[in-house]
């Protein structure tokens, strides 16, 4: 038979109450008793049983985080802001990896465990629109990004545009005037959003500045952001008749691969050719150069994303979705001002 | 009332079995014929309910792969393995993020979830063998490291003492003889059996090679193996009377953190000191300049834990659980050659 809370607190010389305070990891209980209790708990191993405790609300007491790529740190690194927040209020996070597919984000949405998950924190990368119409059994939704408009669940997101051209603007202000951007990523054999909207604040910020554009320096149809693509971008770009001057790199993953291509050219990064990323992963203020990058407010994304989800879970969020945008800030590193 | 497979067949006009196939998505049924279910499915908001298929097994078609730090590439890498190879047998796999704590990874293997999943791949970190002990309600486990012995799982590692020796004596056969070894970890305030069996290889290497030790050059006491600590080690040795000319960082982002170090003080890698990582997570590959490193074999790993875990669940895999040692190899680049 099944260890109980009773068993646990007749072991421990406690009520059971206690013993739920110590499961529940409540603050109301001296060291010594939390001690007494673990030590009962260990004994008799009995099994904190959070589906049990979650269930009688109805809930299982588990949040899932899917999104299209762990292996990208600006994921993980939400990732990591979502359990941090997730665990303040006892949720377990479990991560989802899409792939990025639509079928696989399909049977997110469609709630592949229902009976499983409370709710999804979602960041679509293929999924349209018509994917993400409520049904009644539905779990609560929050979306991260910018791939979806106009559905009847919570959104954090930021200006892409306002940002890109910011990223933009600075290679231009350090008198840069061939920029390469780098690049526009296509699922489905359509443009994601994202490029897109990054695409535009980069053709906004050379307008302004009246700079004509040269089409060459737009690499398009990368199958995905990362080290392999960017590099592969940018010795495409290293054998024009006039290579860039300076490249403005839609992820930082894709820049770190520009990098390593000039490097391996035997061009210098700043001097040469001054680059820019975007989402501040932890890797490119360790790289060699570090990496001037666009960083968006990863802390509040996640702890929004999980305040907004909660509330709706436990009802104490009601009303229409909300469409909420966090800031971002250019930070300037070694990648683009030379070194003194 | 919820839609049946049944609903399907009518609306598609075809057989519950050839639903079922589209669902299961079994190769027998041909494009028209799916395109037709497919359009049921959306059209009556059919949920293909995973759940209910596997519990008619008594499964619920969903791994779980814990581990202690989604933010290092090595977990991440193998984690993409695990899903791939468990999606090629149509499991799912969700990520539990231990932080390497020992409550946590309790938890995990108390089966936190035991209605919810069917079997666990484990990379402990401050987990005790006396936290492994079975139970009759155990779900299956795979482990994965050098942390526990003498348990009653399958285990999945390689041989620590001879890669580290590996990757020491490439140094020394640079002619390199003030070789770092960074660093020792700890957890609970002891320190880790990875740490502790690589440091062995590097002590035998250079006992080996007649190289006498300094004890300086030994950087012990590491909260965790990150980029961080790796830069602040770095700094650490850079500061004695006599830095070393080569460094063996236990891992891959202890070296990219040591590398920025190298580079902020003005010293060359690897003309002045030589780095050599652990791991050979893709960023290695990429950074300036690229890192030797060892590089253990991810893809037998997630493939055999894999097959191990599925065969334990379907009772395929039956006898006494194994502990199987995958190759290692050592990668040269950059880091540790002079560029011709």
């Amino acid at each position: 038979m099944a260890t109980t809370l009773k068993d646990v607190a007749l072991k421990a010389g406690v009520s059971v109450k206690t013993v739920s305070n110590v499961v529940n990891n409540y603050p109301y209980v001296t060291d010594a008793i939390r001690l007494r209790v673990k030590a009962a708990i260990n004994e008799l191993q009995y099994q904190p049983n959070l589906s049990a405790r979650y269930l009688r609300k109805g809930r299982s007491g588990i949040l899932a985080f899917a999104n299209p790529d762990l292996s990208n740190a600006y994921f993980s690194e939400i990732g990591q802001v979502v359990i941090e927040a997730a665990k303040a209020r006892s949720y377990t996070v479990l991560l989802d990896h899409t792939g990025g597919e639509r079928s696989n984000e399909q049977d997110v949405v469609r709630g592949l465990s229902p009976h499983l998950i409370d709710g999804v924190i979602l960041s679509p990368f293929a999924l349209e629109p018509e994917d993400l119409q409520p049904r009644q059994e539905s779990i609560p939704i929050v979306l991260l990004g910018d791939r979806i408009y106009d559905v009847p669940y919570d959104h954090v997101t930021y200006d892409n545009v306002a940002t890109a051209r910011l990223a933009t603007q600075h290679l231009l202000s350090l008198g840069r005037r061939r920029i390469a951007a780098l690049g526009v990523q296509e699922a489905e054999a359509r443009e994601t959003e994202t490029s897109r909207l990054r695409l535009r604040g980069y053709l906004e910020a050379l307008e302004e500045a009246g700079v004509p554009l040269d089409p060459h320096l737009i690499i398009r149809g990368l199958p995905s952001f990362s080290r392999f693509y960017g590099a592969r971008a940018m010795r495409q770009l290293l054998s024009l008749d006039t290579p860039p001057d300076a490249i403005f790199c839609f992820n930082d993953l894709l820049a770190l691969g520009a990098m390593r291509a000039i490097f391996e050219a035997d061009y210098r990064v700043p001097e040469d050719i001054a680059v820019v990323g975007f989402d501040d992963i932890e890797e490119g203020r360790y790289a060699v150069p570090s990496l001037t990058t666009i960083a968006p407010d990863k802390q509040k994304i996640g702890d929004l994303a999980v305040a907004f989800l909660l509330g709706r879970i436990d009802g104490t969020r009601t009303g229409p979705p909300e469409r909420i945008e966090v800031s971002c800030q250019l930070i300037v590193r070694e990648s683009s001002t030379l070194r003194g």
